[in-house]
């Protein structure tokens, strides 16, 4: 990756019937995402066809900054809750590279 | 989809030796979104392993002002004038309800 954003996008498979408790364990990870200025988007989303799947986005200044973000105490413990609710790792998850457009400053 | 705010997020495949056209393409569609107050986000990404891919993420108020905004005579345009350099349209791509997160608000 070059010294472009970069872009984050994957799907989480919740253990049945833990989807809205995945969603809400994503939240926080986004809510501690407020203080830090490098990451620019994290949002959680799903998909009515779906009734498993969690998608988080992210937009980071780089590939630093989120490597950085994962070593973090709070980044390490919300990652541990988290865990036990997922089933099934993003098998295709994207790491792309921002080229531009409208997206928060 | 209900009421949630929207995100879409698909992979566009370009004409052979197209992908920096398309790119700048959907650029200029990504600025006439500035002054569309219900876009949220719109950002293009590219993949250093995919030589023909152009990602586009997008963030709606709802599904409604994503097919308003279709209807405009400049995205008319901006679609007539980028779909020459498409090879592929999104074979899977993904119409998600927004949850929450770190988002522009």
């Amino acid at each position: 990756m070059d010294n472009r954003k970069l872009v984050l996008h994957g799907r989480l498979g919740a253990k049945e019937g833990k989807r809205d408790a995945l969603a809400a364990s994503l939240l926080k990870a986004a809510a501690a995402m407020e203080s830090v200025a490098a990451c620019r988007l994290y949002v959680v989303s799903t998909a009515e066809s779906d009734s498993n799947g969690v998608w988080v986005t992210e937009i980071w200044d780089s590939a630093e900054d989120h490597a950085a973000s994962l070593g973090r105490p709070e980044t390490k413990a919300l990652i541990a809750a988290t865990m036990p609710l997922i089933a099934e790792l993003p098998e295709r998850a994207l790491k792309l590279g921002l080229v531009g457009g409208k997206a928060p400053r």
